[in-house]
This record gives C-alpha cells, sequence and structure tokens, in this order.
C-alpha cells in the first residue's frame, strides 16, 4: 500500500519528531552523565526550544486536517495503527499551549536542580516552591487534557505513559495488592526469622572489576555495544535511540549487588528498544508500546529472570571469579530475596515494592486534587509510610525527596512500576510455558529463548497492538495479580 | 531601547536558532568522543533534521519582512549590528532549498564516516565517489549563494566562515607569504642545521599524568572546568557552547608534546567563546566574529604565547615535574621550534603551516572550480606538495586523506588557519605593545594580564563590529603580513 498526500506528509512530520524526542533523550543523558555545571542554564534553553519545537510540529494548523482526511481514507495493517498513535499523540499536544509546554520544561528543569540540593542536605523547604509552581502547570496540564480526552485529570497524566491507563483498573489491580501484600509480608518475615540472615560478601569490590563484570552481565543478557554504552551517572536509566541505546548505573566500592541488578533492570529496557521493528522506527507505531510495557520489560529481566536461584547462582560464580572471593551456595540468592520493610523504594524487595507505590500514588492524586498541600507532602508521606510499611523515614533525603520524579515533572509515572511488574509475572510465566527451557537456559547464562520469545511476543509488535492486546496475545489472559502473587508465593514461601 | 515587535520577534527567533546551533555542536562532539558506532545513521537523521530545521527558521515567510522593517528603524547600537548580523545569516540561507540543506547534512557525514576507513586504509578510493557527491553539493550551495551576494562561488564558501572575506585579500597576503616564506625556510633550515638536533624526551609518558598536566596547563591559561570539560577523540577540536566547552585532544604515550600543544590551542578557542559577552550570547551580534578571529585566538596562545622560550622552559619544569624526567634547558623550546619540510599539516612547524594552507587552498579552488577532476586529487596534491614544500608523500593518508576537512563538506575553511595565524602575529604585538608585562607573566604562568587584555579587545567585541574593524581597534592597522614574518625572523633567526 502506498502513502496518501495526507498520510506521507503526516509520516514525514512524525519521523521528524522521532528524530526531535531523539536529540532530547541524548542530551538529557549527557547532562546526566557528563554535563558541566555551568552548562545548566545552556541546556535548559536547549530542552525547552526542543519541546516547543516538536509541540509546534504536531500542532501545526494542516496536522488536524491531515489527520482528518487520512482517517477517512480507511487504511490498513502498520498505516492504520500508526494513524491511531497520530492521533493519540497529537490529542496529547493540542491540549497545550505553546508558553505552557515551554513553562513546564523550564520548570521542571529548576525544580530537579534544586531537588538535588535539597536531597543532598535533606532539607524539604529548598524545593517547597518550585515544586508548588511546577504542581500548578502540571494542573493546568491534565485540566486541559483531561477537557479534551473526556477523562479525569490524574487519568491524563497517567495516559502520558501508558495510553489507555485507567484509574479503575490501577484501583482495581491495587486493591488487590494492598489487600494482600501486608499479610503475605508478616508470614515472609515470619518465615525468613526462622532463619540466620545471609552473610554480606565484603569488599571492596574495585570498581574497574564492576564495570568488567557488568558488562559481561549485558552481553551475555544480549546487550551490543555496538548499539549503546554504559555508563555512570546519580541515578540509573536507560536512555539514547534504539540503535544507541544509553544506559547507566552507580557503582559503590562497598557492595556490587545492586549495581549489577539496577544494570540489568536497565538492560530489560535497552533490549526492548533494540527490539523495536526496524522499519518503523521513526513512526510512532514503531515506537515503545508505553510505560507499562517497558517496565515490565526491565522487570521481567531483573525480577523474574535475574532474581532467580538458577541465575544467583551463576552470577556468584561469575563475581567469585571476578573479585577473587569466595561465597556460600545460595548465598547470593538470599541477600537478592532477602525481604525488609524499609524506607527507600529503589532498595525495595519485590512485596514490600508495591507498597512504596501505592503510597506514592494516594500522595500524587492528593497533591493533584489539591486536597494535599505541598507544604505538608514530608510529614503526610511519613505518616502513609508508616501506616502500610511500618517504618518513618529518619529525614527527608530518606523520605519525600528519595525520587527525583515528583521534581521532575513525572506525576503519574509511579504506578508503572507496580502494572510492569505485574505484567512482568503474567509475561514471565507465559515465556516458560512456552519454552520449558528457559529457566534453566538462564541459569547457564543463555538468554537466547527467553530474549527470542520477547521479540517474538512483545517488542517485534511495538506499539501495533494496545497494551491490553499484546498482554492478552502473549499471555492468552487480561492483566491480572494472580501471576505475580503466586510468584511472590512461590519464590519467598516455597509454595 | 525597546525592541520593536518585528526585532523583538527576529531576536526570538534566532534565539531558538542559537539553541538549535548549540544542540548540535554537542551533538558533534558526542559522536566524535563517545556515541557507538552503530548510532551513526540514527545522528545523521537528528543531525539533517536540526540543519533543514534551523533553515526554515532562517527563511519562513515572515522573515524578509521583519528584517525590512527592522531596517527601516534606524536602530541603533546593539541592535542596529545585531540586525547586520541577521540579515547576512539570512542571505546564506535564503540562498538554499531545505533539499539542499537535507542533502549537503547526509552527504557530509556519509562522506566523513567513509573518510575515515579510506584514512585508516590509505586507500583514496574507497572515498572517491562520496566527495565527488559531496563536491557537486557544495558547488550548488556556492553557486546560488555567489548570485544572490554578487559575489564568486569559492567567495560564498569563504564567507560562510569569515564575513567579509575576499578572494583579493587572500590572494594578497598569501601572495606575500608564498614569496617570502620558501627562503626563510631555507634560511632558517640552514641556520638550525649549525646546531645538534635537541633532544626528544624519552617515553612512555603515562597518558593519565598527561591529562592531569594538561588540566592543569588549560586552568593556568584560564580555562574554568565548571564550564567545559576535556576529552578524547580522534581529531582535536573545540566545541559545545559557550558555558559549556568541549575541548578534545588525543594522546600517545611516546609523547607529550603535541597534545600539551594541540590543548592549549583549543584553550584559547575556548576562552574566547568563554568571553563572549553574556548578555547577547543567543544572537547573532553576541557570537564570534567568525573563523580569522576564532583559529587567531587558538594560534595566539599556542604559537604566540605557548612556544615562546619563556613559556617552553616554565612547561619544561612542569613536565619534569609531572614525569618525573630531566629536561636539558632550553631542550623542549628547541624541539617546538625544530623547523622541518614534512608531508602533516597539524604537525608542521610556523613557517611551513602556511604552505601546507596555501596548497590546500589551490586544490580546492580547482576543484571547485571543475579544474581538478577529484580522481586527480591524490597526484595533484602529491606534486604541488613537492613543488611547494619539497615532500612527496608515501602515501595519501599522509597525503590528501590527512584532514577532515574536504570530506567533512569544509571547504573554504583552510585559509582561515593561516589568516589566524597572521592576525595572530599582529594582535599580540599589540598587546605586548600595551601591556608590557605580558610575555614575563607568562614565563611564570600568569595568563592574566594576556586574556583580560583579549577580553577588552577581542573577545566583548564579539561580532559588534566586523573583522577588520576589530583588528584595527586592536592593533592601529590593518591586517598585513609583516607582524608575522618579524616574529618569525624573531624567534628563528634571532633577528
Amino acid at each position: 500500500m502506498t502513502a496518501t498526500p495526507a498520510t506521507e506528509a503526516l509520516e514525514a512530520r512524525f519521523r521528524r519528531i522521532s528524530a526531535l524526542s531523539g536529540i532530547a533523550s541524548v542530551l538529557i543523558w549527557d547532562q546526566s552523565v557528563l554535563m558541566p555545571s555551568g552548562g545548566c542554564e545552556a541546556r535548559a534553553e536547549q530542552l525547552a526550544n526542543l519541546s516547543v519545537l516538536r509541540h509546534e510540529l504536531l500542532t501545526a494548523p494542516d496536522v488536524a486536517e491531515q489527520l482528518a482526511t487520512a482517517e477517512e481514507e480507511m487504511l490498513e495493517g502498520w498505516r492504520a495503527a500508526n494513524l491511531l498513535e497520530m492521533r493519540r499523540l497529537y490529542f496529547h499536544e493540542i491540549a497545550l499551549s505553546s508558553k505552557l509546554v515551554d513553562a513546564l520544561s523550564r520548570a521542571s528543569l529548576r525544580c530537579e536542580i534544586l531537588w538535588r540540593e535539597a536531597r543532598a542536605e535533606a532539607n524539604f523547604s529548598i524545593v517547597l516552591k518550585a515544586l508548588a509552581e511546577l504542581i500548578a502547570l502540571i494542573q493546568e496540564e491534565a485540566t486541559a487534557k483531561a477537557e479534551i480526552m473526556k477523562i479525569s485529570p490524574y487519568e491524563a497524566l497517567l495516559r502520558r505513559y501508558e495510553p489507555a491507563c485507567s484509574i479503575n483498573s490501577i484501583e482495581k489491580l491495587f486493591g488487590e495488592l494492598e489487600d494482600q501484600l501486608p499479610s503475605l509480608l508478616n508470614s515472609v518475615l515470619e518465615y525468613q526469622a526462622t532463619r540466620s540472615d545471609p552473610v554480606q560478601p565484603q569488599g571492596p569490590f574495585p570498581i574497574a572489576i564492576q564495570r568488567a563484570l557488568s558488562r559481561m552481565v549485558m552481553q551475555a543478557i544480549g546487550f551490543n555495544f555496538n548499539y549503546g554504552r554504559l555508563d555512570e551517572a546519580l541515578h540509573p536509566f536507560c536512555g539514547g535511540v534504539p540503535d544507541d541505546v544509553r544506559i547507566t548505573t552507580r557503582y559503590e566500592d562497598s557492595s556490587f549487588i545492586s549495581a549489577i541488578m539496577g544494570i540489568i533492570h536497565e538492560t530489560g529496557h535497552a533490549l526492548y528498544e533494540r527490539g523495536l521493528p526496524l522499519a518503523w522506527r521513526t513512526q510512532p507505531v514503531g515506537s515503545a508500546r508505553g510505560m507499562i510495557m517497558h517496565e515490565s520489560q526491565s522487570l521481567l529481566m531483573e525480577m523474574q529472570a535475574c532474581r532467580s536461584e538458577a541465575f544467583l547462582d551463576l552470577l556468584s560464580d561469575w563475581a567469585c571469579s571476578a573479585f577473587s572471593i569466595s561465597l556460600e551456595p545460595k548465598n547470593l540468592f538470599r541477600i537478592c530475596t532477602k525481604v525488609k520493610r524499609g524506607c527507600i523504594r529503589v532498595e525495595a524487595d519485590e512485596i514490600t515494592y508495591p507498597l512504596h507505590v501505592i503510597v506514592r500514588t494516594r500522595l500524587e492524586r492528593a497533591m493533584l486534587s489539591g486536597d494535599l498541600q505541598v507544604a505538608y507532602l514530608p510529614s503526610t508521606w511519613n505518616a502513609e509510610m508508616n501506616e502500610l510499611i511500618g517504618v518513618t523515614p529518619p529525614n527527608d533525603a530518606m523520605g519525600c525527596l528519595q525520587d527525583i520524579h515528583w521534581y521532575d515533572g513525572a506525576f503519574g509515572y509511579f504506578p508503572m512500576y507496580t502494572l510492569g511488574a505485574i505484567t512482568a509475572a503474567q509475561i514471565f510465566q507465559a515465556a516458560v510455558r512456552d519454552e520449558r527451557c528457559i529457566p534453566e537456559a538462564i541459569g547457564r547464562g543463555d538468554f537466547k529463548p527467553l530474549v527470542e520469545w520477547l521479540a517474538r511476543n512483545i517488542h517485534d509488535l511495538a506499539s501495533f497492538k494496545s497494551t491490553e492486546e499484546i498482554i492478552n496475545m502473549a499471555t492468552g489472559a487480561n492483566l491480572s495479580t494472580v501471576p505475580f502473587l503466586s510468584h511472590i508465593k512461590n519464590r519467598y514461601l516455597d509454595e
């Protein structure tokens, strides 16, 4: 099928938009990894200009007309799917003025920079005003989008990350977790209390060796360094573009475990990006489906595949030979599956992690609705943590300042982690059902059967189908908490 | 004076163009320093899109009208100077179609990538076709601009780098050098032949120590690492933006001299960028004047200030203590002022360097006019080198493949180096005349008097005046080869 003039014009436009998004991703990577501090203001100017240019490209007067024309053309196949995505992106952008886009870009960068200082000094007041200003802009965005999309403002924010995300489905799934996890947590804690604590391997673990081991693990999983890099930054992330994926991590010489597990997580993201179908890379239909699917790919790799006893036994061997240490058999597995009520989300185990997300989801909804004044965030945070997880952060750096997300404007993102974890469990279960050799292969460091299954069932579908459809096609069922909860019982209670 | 609507619109537009140029500069740095090879195609797409966006912003239908309106407004001060620059940039861009801009961007990147391979294998045929295609596009650009600007096509290319550059002035200045340098070269060679060769310090010189020494030298000259970085790349350059200057170099552990001298050169570029007046950074009037002035700033630092006996004595002390070696007094100065007929431009001494440039200027003019077919470039290059410098390159990697410029589309750039060298000599002479303490201060590693003089007389003027006016105001005379030639006689013949 050849392109009509309307689709051709739209495809050229979205190809350019894709280039601009790729550029922004490289600039953000650069800023996080190596930009000198003096460059902040110039970078803010660059990123704000990119956002506004992207906005102008998406909302130019002829786009509405071209979309309408194309929609009457009864397109089929990838062009039909692409058009749906174009329309969706258009709705998100047409709701906003370019002034608001510019203000949002600058306010998030300003707030993020103050957050770094606030977190370092564990002093929320440093960032209070900037956060309040940013929230006001986010509210403006949410309200404007809600009106056009006929959904609630918070849903409009969720849909920046996940196309069809609804509050109802989140409340249902999270409700099930909230019902079951606290008692599961108690059972696991009791169960683990019957055993001695696992012995922590003693460092120092030289960072040069950690780097080499990390690269080896990434390559085993399937990362190709001709198409990507591993670097260091304050917070681990996966950026760049599919043919130039930029993963970051942070090392400490006292332990190698959290850096390696973080890298495995980011490698899951990277494989998804790399696996997107080549021919549609520059079009919306060829982009990653959304952040539930993205987080499912990272968590599947980190939690399902690599936190397994089989893989951790292998990693233990690799680490022993890399660092010239010795570890008891099963020791690494026991460390990586140790459950603990803690303050920090990124250090949380699989069972408490969803509770951290539920706290954040409640709080961000309250801040956005105006029910929670930003000034009360620290105290409310602590109260919620105490209620749901049973810990009280000793200071705000370990409390409401620990995560970058809100200070960066990413309201509505936190639920993606837990929706991703649920999805990961369901997808991994289906993969193992289809390819029974997967767990044993992973134990040998052979990720091919798993990655090939993911490529066929997830990566290759990009945005050709909805998240729901992809999950259904890959697993034969709607998204449910059952596989996740049974995975937890299986791994942590030997059920 | 407040902005009128026309100037306000133009200023906003050029502010955005400045952000896009800054972005392109960071992307090019990234590509040269650390991008994985698989990212080439995506990066080409990003850079081509930026070029076309910049082109569209500069040539949008309302720009011509706004420029005409503003020109009738009798602007004064910086706004008047800014308007002249806007008009100049507009002329350069309006001559081209966006199709040509896109094609040029892609063809230069493609040709540059093939050139890397061709140079590595010393095989010109690898890049022949891509170069011929690139030249055809450059000819198209030159012809289109020549028509609008009423100048010759080659001049149109020169003016991409230097606003008012004329073939007449280049022919006059280069003619004087061609008249005098060959006999000067003979005299210097005879003079140096009467002495034994300077002893080369014996390595290895660990690269970590070279890095530390380089940073120390940069800081002494005035580079502030809060606003810039030093990294490694295949070819040394200075990129980034004024508040985030990215310098690169290449180290070899067999010698530290060429890396350090290269870094000093790039630091001269960096100080110029950093010294541009803060309030006008995003406007054309606040940008660097042109590449003659830019190369004058780097060559002034490298050749005039730091290849002096006084500074090299100091550098010798620093190097001895950094590498724990000992060097004879004056040895480093003798190494750095050793004159030799050689094949490689970037390793050339101050006397043969202009001859390398003259060869390239002749050849690029011949290729652009069609007098020289690209297939004959290697043999013609060798013949010219033999005639003018008296050497014949043993292979094309040391011949016509040695420099990136043509393969990157930078026709018309080479003359800037020698015009910059002449300018540097004249400016340095004036600076020392105004501030007699400069040479002695440099010998102590104190660059403040020099850099402050440059800030006042060159950097601060940005593009408020023409190159000619800046040179005149700073030195009291028109640009001439006299200071350069007398500097050569003074340093190399003790005259």
